[in-house]
Formats: structure tokens, C-alpha cells, sequence
């Protein structure tokens, strides 16, 4: 039997949408409960990532009573600071008014993180940045991101917080958009509860390669949670794991085993038109091949070859143990 | 005083939005007759393009009332055939029966384009096309996409009806996805009645030339409509006329005005966060600037520049004009 | 023993390059006979796709000669209407002197073409287009480009001619940029020897999906010939087949044995840096894993899941297929 | 009279060009005292930055002499670490031996900067970087790069360094490829000599927003040097200045100058099909205007607008200036 790491996903993997054009929903509104139901269908998640606040209605006992019984664990607590409320940013909102109220969920989401025992507060300010040229005054853009972000670690200092990084969406350029950058600033805050979530596909989306940002950030400690999806790389599709980029896929997962990294392999995906439980299987389905792939790998083969830095070695080495790795275990 | 063309904006400038992260809305909700309020408020407009149905509550005589107190007319409807109900497609859904209710929707624009006297059903089915490798039978879609629209064509001969192309979003493919598609689409049905409303903005996000696209569809008789705004070609960021791309937005309406296209200049925007009528004036305030850099191109110069194929001299003619164009009338 | 299709190979799979910056090239310079040579040592090729004019000092005889020994058959020829005689164009190039003189050499194309007896003259026309807003007149090009290629095939009535397109590069709007624009282009011309050559890897850049793109193709009776490669989606980077688009490749391949397609599998990869037969080794190692998988697809789950447009069912379908063919045979 | 600021460019504006398909050139090749020539024709500029080693035949001499003739001054030297002896990296070559030639001719550029009191090596390690997914070792691509940028400045303690970054081209990925990562890069390598070149086309290309990455190099004492030129976002196509990004080329102009930025501003443009030397000047003629916009724009509103991030407000400000700005001074 397979030694398989743990599987997490986002809860979002299991709501429904809504999008500027389907405005009425693809489907019917589902609660934190549902949602939670729907994780544990799946029957390989040991984990879940959970929007904070829970659906109205839904309590703190609710949610741990619904987690026990699917036999799920909290992983992180993501606060919602991209409603309304913060359309022009959570930290770097120019008014100090929704500043504060942004402050206010994220110190939420905190608790949430306390009561629940999960590891961390996920952080994806969606609305800081800004959308045309000359829009922000960039010096005054960084102090309030870095700043406001020193301030919630050094409230919190119990707690660990991951920010997690995407190019652009809602905006049309997010404040935290690569690995690099988001180094600096963590580096500039001079706290050291403050680490980096990696979207796989957020950096492909990025132009960048995800194995590589892994390495640099895991060369800087700052790995502290990662979720994985597929797309087009020209948008944050977030569809199915293993539709699109198997190579790259792997190379970051190998990545990932090179420097012994042993957190959750985790899913952030948004079937639109697709069954979520569905969805979720075929993806971990996938993921476990890859799982299984790594260990066929002829790693001092590949060794070699990245020594020489050999993309025709390397290449079939890789192609052997993806095409011996069965998708049935 | 200038001859200036007629502006004209589709109904959702005027709207608020939701988007999958900001679930509660960039605003509150408004009604069809709170849009043509604003509409009418910008003083610049006269025309708009209506989404149908209305807003709940709101009748076709109202709309009428409203539309005549603000002096505005109605250019088109535009049928809201990508919601809930047709999140698998309108014209190329799967299911037979989604398919008629789209047509029925489709043929309730109809009607509302002969009581509000407009030119044209505009079509756009955001959610035709495919998400995923393998998804499709293309040739499947082909047909439904096809024979739909020449159903819709023939069972209304009195109207036009006018498909607006974009290569994704909501689907990471749409059907209708570029200039040379729909043309080929629109040969095969064989009717008179439907013709291509070209948006710039799309244009140029599908790796178009805007202008080369303008002047394929009105080379085969097909340019019905027009709209514009701006982006970081990237996406569809549906930005503020005039704010990226000054020069291929000139080269645009030089291709109309060099083929005598007299239609209305209109936009679509979505102001997430902006303020709704000045985001408009200030896209005609750039479209007058336009307008008069068009007078003082040195047409002659030009056509010898373009002869040659000659990129320096029409560079050195067009931004002459541009810089000669001030934004004061 | 399998019964594989035939493969083949652009001959400058085998040459060395230059660019911009690697000016003294990335190699010794290598004469269309050492192309051959090499060519035949893959051991798995039938056709190759040779450059015209040949390198200097190589006849006509002498590349028979080595083509008969090295056992391989000319599919096309590639006439080189994109150097410095024609950097503004071939057909659509400003100077009607430029233009005669790529007529020239498409005429000696087409005689190389009869005098090996290979299947038709490739038509790529790299430097047909144009680089700046406002360079040329889109009419214009349209006529030169549309006529230049009717006037070649009428006075080759006995000889094939296919149009590779591609977005751009190394103009940065190429003409011949799209499917359904070279359809439309072939359509005006009204001749019946003029068809298209799809490069997935074009495809890809352009956005289109390359499944899709040959199934128009396939339609309108003008999918003649294809080549393979792989890229990153952002440029025609031509590398090997299988490194990155696994699932879309399988697709590209589904839709041409769907329409009982049974040309030639042609690479066209530029292995700047890497040794040339192993890296066509390779690719060829991936394809005959992809027409393994195809052998393993269950068509008729897959039918009915395309019917229902259910990329969970499709996407399990051919994972199965893709991860149970195994790269050894 | 207005107080322009200092031109300066690249000599390599005004060489010719090879690519991978028009591999007998783009025109004649010029000799690194031709290409002077040009530059002093333009009439424009103060300064170049000349490609090491010179051309073949020229001597140390003959340049200062040309220099001289044509009133130009050295800004920096960039060696040519990029030609076939480099194609697999000059820094992060797997072979020890090529990069220690890569070393010789960097330091040979370094007395050439001595030699014409320019102000810095411009280090532009094309081939450093990687193409295909598991070809490279992180880590090990990493440290050959930081550490060998540290031994070069720590052998040249009296000369600055600086890098130029760029996403790709002619690698698939290249090592040094954004602001962020830059600074990182050079933090770690705890020295004070090396800086960065930020050039505005490379930042568009990699979906940075250049004047945001100005203000980030600025604010960490990095930003020693820059150039100009224009693109379609996807591809460095090193156009002429002011052909597609006005608002863009304008806000990165207005960051420099609200941080007291005193550099030269340079060309960095590649025209492969259009005269040098009035390519040169309409690109300058373009910034002469950029400069006198500047002069226009209402600071104090702008910053009132940034202050609460509106673009409507900034928006306005900027074209009012922007239209204001005749060509003509």
C-alpha cells in the first residue's frame, strides 16, 4: 500500500459561483455545512481550508460538529476581505475606515484558526492593488500592504499567517502578484509568522515556473502551505489538477519531496459546471499517480542530467516514470 | 462646432456587478431604471443597449417612459442568455431543452427590439463553447452553434440580429471567438439578417488588430455595430476608453471613417469600482479627441506611408494628429 | 507490432540557428546533406520537408541521392521567402520587384517539388504582415496576399500548395495568422490546390485549440498536411513534442483519426541547443505512445460524455488511456 | 527653451540584424564604428552603451576617436556573453570552463568602461536560464548566478555593475527575469558595486507595471540605469517609443521624476525593417513630449487622486497633459 501524503482541499471547492455574467449563480447558494457534507463525499480529504465568516446561520459548534463527523480537519481559515466592504482593498484600502473593518475580519479568522486548531490564517487580500495606471501612488501601495501585515502578525503572535500570491483577479494587478515579490516583503516585515501560500496555478498564470518558486521560497523558509489546479496560463482557471500541465505538475511536486517538504497536498479549484465531489476525486486520482511517479523516478539519472543541465536526458527519465505510473494503485 | 458621431452605451455601464470573489456586489443592486437614469445623466448619450429581461418590476412601458425623459434611444437588446439556466450553453447546450428556453429568451429580445424600435438583437452567448480538452465534439458544437442562430434568423426575417465575438470568458473557450470565425459561422447560414457587433476591446484580447478586424467585416457587408473600451489585452478588462491604447483606438475609427461606416460609437465598460457617469464622460471625452485627430490626420501623407508599408512616416503623421488633438473642444 | 503511422520531419529539425543575439549561431553551419544524414539516423523517419533553395553547392542530384540512401521521400518543399530579399514581404511586400522575385523562387519550389516527386509546396510567408498600427492598408494586404497565392496556384495547376499559418514571428502581426483566416483567404481565391498545413504548436500560441482547428480544417476539405512541437503558449518556442501539452496533443491526434486522417505525423521542433536526433527521438518515442493511447480509448464512453459535453466523464476516459500506455511497445 | 534631460542608446539601434528565420541578415552588417556614426547622425544624444568585444578590426582607439567625432560619451559597455560559446549560460553554464570565458569577457568589458570613463558593465546574461521543465537544478542555476555576479563585482571593486532582467528570449525562461527577483538576487550577494538597468519593454513584457517596478528598485538604491522602447505586451518587440503605450511610458517618466531621478534616458530598440537613425528620433521627439507632459501635469491633483486611489481623477489629470504636450517645442 501507497504511502500517500495528506490531502486538503479549499472549501470554496465545494460552493457554488457566481461571476459578472451569471449573476443569478451556477447554482443553488450552499452553507459552510454543505460544503463541509460535500468535502467528506469525497472520501480522501484528511483536511479543508474554510472561508471565515461561515455562512449565515452557521456557528463555530456547527462547523466543528459537521468537520468531526466527516472526519475532516481545519488546515488554514481564509477571512473574506474582498466583499463589498473592501472592493478598494483590505490593507491597502485608501480609506482607514475599511482598513479597520478589514483588520477586524482577519482577527476573526484568527480566532476562527485558535478554536478550530488549524495551522494558520490564509491571506488573499483579492482587492489590494489597483486596476489603471496612475491610479496609486506604488511607495504609499507597499507601506500599507507591509505594514498592515506587520501589524496582524505582531497582534497575533500565537499564530501563523500565509499569504498566498496571484498576478491579478480582481484587480487588474493584486499588490502580492509572484514569489519574489512577496519575499521582500515578509523580509521588509521583520516578523517571523509570516509565510507564503503557493497557488501552482497562480504562478503558471505568472509566467512563472512553479518548481522554481517553490525553491526559492523554501530556500528563504517561507513555504508554509500550497494548493495545486491547472490552467491555461493565461487566467486563474482553476480547473482540475492534471488537465493540462502533467510535466510541470510533477516537477514541482519533485521539487517539493527534494527538500523533504511534508505538508498537504491541497486543492483549489472552481468547477463552475462541474459536480464538485467529481471533480475533487479525478484530481486526487491524478495526484496520487503523480505521488507514485516520483518514486519510479530515476533520481541520480535525473541528477545527472540537471548537473549537465540536459533538457533531452531529463525529458526521458521524466516521460519513463509518468507513462509507468498507473493511474490504478 | 464639431460634427460629432452618436455615442451610444450599452445599459450595464450603468450597473453594479458581482464577480466569484466579491459575491454581495461592487454596489447595490439598480433596475433597469435607475441605468437609464444614469445614462441620461452623462449628457453625452444617444443611444443605449438594453439588457433583457428587465430588471423585476420593471415594464416595457416604463423602460419606454424613461428612455424618452432621458432623450435616449434604444440601439439594441441584448438577452440575457447566460445565466443560470444556461450555464452549459444557450445555442450549443447539450440539453434540448435548455436550448428552446434560450431560443425563447432569444426570441423575447425580439420583441422588445420591434416595441423599442432598435436596430438589432445583439447575441453574445457567453457561454457557448468548452472548458476542457476532450469536453466537445466540435463538430457538434459547429452545428448547434450554426444552426441555432440561422433558426433565430429565419424565424424573425424582419430583424437583425448582430453576434458579438470574445475568445473566453465565462468558458475558457467561447464558440464565437474571433473576426474570421464568425464570418465563416455566419456564411454558412446562409441568411441576411445577421451581421457582427465588434468590440474593440475583444479584439484586441483575441490578438486581433481591431482596425485589420474592422475592415475584413465590412469587406464582407458584415460590420452592424461597434462598441469600445479599453484593456491590458490580457482580458477582457472592459476599462476606460482612451487609458492603454491611444493609437490602435485611432486606427480603429479611421478604418470606419475610411469605409463611410456611419454607425454610433458606443462603449462597454464595466466600472467596478468607478463612479458610473463620469467613467463614461470621460471615455467620450477621449472619443471627441479621437474624433478631431481623425480631421487633422494628413490623410494624403498617410495613404503614401501606407503604400510603402512605410512605419516611420505613419507613425511621425498619426502621432502629429494625436498631439495635435486637444481634449477641449 | 503496431501498426504506427509514418513519421516525418521539417529538415531544419536538423540545421543549426542563429537569432538576435547568437549571431555566430548556435552551431556550425550544417548543408542540407548533413540534414539528411542526420535525418536518417533517428531510424524512424519516412518523409522530410526540405528547404528550398538547397544549401550552397548541393544539387538536385545530390539530395536524391542522399535522401535514396538514407531511405527517406520528400512530403514537401519550403521555399525561403523570408530573407533579406524579402523582409518586408514575399506577397505582400510593398515593391512589386520583391514581390517577382519571391515568385521566382516559389516557381523553383514548385519545380523541386515535381523533381522529387513530393506531395506539395509549403507556403509559409513569414515576413507577410505587418509590425506597427498604421503600417499598411488592410485592404491592401488583404489582395496582395490573396492574389499573390491564387496567381502561384493557377500557374501550377498540376501541384499542391499549403499555407502554414501563424500569429506572428517574426513580423509581429503575421497575414496567414488563423484557421478560419486562411480558410477565408483560400475561399476568395476560388482554386482547388490550395490547403492548409496546421502546426500544433501555431495553434497553441494562437490561442486556438489545435483539436478544434483541424476538425474546421477537416470540414472545409483543407487539412493537408501537419506538423507537431510543443511550446509554452506564449511564443512558438518548437520544442518536443510531449513536454508540456500531453492532453491536447492526445486530442490534436483524436480529431484526426476520428476523421479517418491519414497523412503523414511531421515534427517541427528547432532544438537550439540540443543535439537534434536524440531530441526527434524523443519526440517520436511520445508519439507513438499517443497513437498507443489512442488504441486504448474507450470511444464510445468518450462519445457519450462529448455528447453530454461532461468534461469529468472525457477527463477520466482519457487519463486512463494516456497513463495506461506505456512508452515501451 | 525647455531643460531636456540626456539621450542616450544602445549602439546596437543602429546595427543590423539576424533572426532564426532571415538568417542572411536584416540588412548589411555595420561595423561598431558604422553604428556611431548613425548614433552622432540622430543628433539627439549624449550617450551610448557599445556591445563588447567591438567589431572585428576596430580598436579601443578608433572607438574613442568616432566617440569624439560624433560628440558621444560611453554610458556603459555590455559584453557580449550571449554568442555561441555561451549558448548554454555564461554565469550559470553547467561548464566550468565557459564560465570562465564568460568571466574574460566580462572583465575585458570592464576595462573597456575604464578605458572610456563610462559609468558601468551592463551584464545581460541572455543564455542564463533554463527551456524545458526538470532541465535545471533550482538551486544549483541559484547559486552559479548570485555567486558568480559576486565574483565579478568583488574582482571590479572600482567599477558598478548592472543587470538588466528580461522574462525570456532568447531562453524560455531566463534567469535574472523581473524587479523582485533582481533585488533579492543581488541582496544576497552582499555587495555594493551591482545595480539593475530596468528596461520599460521588459517590464510590460513581464506583466510589470514599469513604473512599479521603478519605484521598488528606487526604494532599494538600485535603479542606476534605463531604457525605453514599446511592445505588444507579449513579446519584447523592441519598437519605437511611444507607439503603443503612451499613458504607460508617461506614469514610468513621472516615477522617475517625483524620486529625483537624474539618469539619461536610452533607447533600446531593435528596427529590423526601418531606417536607424529616424527611428532614433521619432522615438525622441515622442519623449521630448513625454517631458514637456510632465511639466503640465497637475501634481497636486494627481496626488489628491492617488491619496484616495481614484482613477476617474488621475485619469483626467493625466490626458489633460498628455493632449496639452504638443510635438512641437
Amino acid at each position: 500500500m501507497m504511502d500517500y501524503p495528506q490531502f486538503g482541499a479549499g472549501l470554496w471547492n465545494f460552493a457554488s459561483y457566481v461571476d459578472r455574467y451569471a449573476t443569478d449563480g451556477y447554482g443553488e447558494p450552499r452553507s459552510t455545512i454543505d460544503q463541509i457534507r460535500l468535502a467528506g463525499q469525497v472520501g480522501e480529504l484528511t483536511y479543508v481550508d474554510l472561508n471565515y465568516p461561515f455562512t449565515p446561520g452557521v456557528s463555530l459548534d456547527d462547523v466543528k460538529s459537521a468537520l468531526a463527523e466527516e472526519k475532516l480537519k481545519a488546515i488554514g481559515v481564509t477571512p473574506d476581505i474582498y466583499l463589498r466592504q473592501h472592493i478598494k482593498g483590505a490593507f491597502t484600502n485608501p480609506d482607514p475606515a475599511a482598513r479597520a473593518t478589514a483588520m477586524e475580519l482577519l482577527n476573526g479568522a484568527a480566532d476562527a484558526v485558535r478554536a478550530l486548531g488549524a495551522r494558520y490564517v490564509k491571506v488573499w487580500p483579492g482587492q489590494d492593488g489597483f486596476d489603471y495606471p496612475f491610479q496609486v501612488d506604488y511607495d504609499q501601495l507597499w507601506r500599507l500592504a507591509v505594514d498592515g501585515m506587520r501589524d496582524l502578525a505582531q497582534a497575533n503572535p500565537d499564530l501563523k499567517f500565509v499569504i498566498e500570491y496571484k498576478p491579478r483577479e480582481p484587480r487588474t494587478h493584486m499588490f502580492w502578484c509572484s514569489a519574489p515579490k512577496t519575499i521582500l516583503g515578509i523580509e521588509e516585515m521583520g516578523v517571523d509568522n509570516v509565510g507564503v501560500l503557493l497557488d501552482f496555478g497562480h504562478a503558471l498564470f505568472g509566467d512563472e515556473s512553479p518548481a522554481e518558486a517553490a525553491q526559492m521560497l523554501i530556500n528563504h523558509g517561507l513555504l508554509w502551505g500550497m494548493d495545486v489546479n491547472d490552467n491555461y496560463r493565461g487566467w486563474d482557471d482553476d480547473m482540475m489538477v492534471g488537465t493540462m500541465h502533467w510535466t510541470e505538475t510533477l516537477e514541482f511536486f519533485h521539487v517539493l519531496r527534494k527538500n523533504h517538504w511534508e505538508g498537504v497536498w491541497q486543492l483549489d479549484q472552481f468547477p463552475f459546471r462541474e459536480e464538485s465531489v467529481e471533480n475533487a476525486r479525478l484530481s486526487i486520482r491524478f495526484l496520487k499517480a503523480v505521488h507514485r511517479a516520483l518514486d519510479l523516478l530515476d533520481e541520480d539519472g535525473l541528477a545527472r542530467a540537471q548537473e549537465a543541465q540536459d533538457a533531452l536526458a531529463a525529458t526521458r527519465i521524466v516521460q519513463n516514470a509518468l507513462f509507468a505510473a498507473s493511474l490504478e494503485d
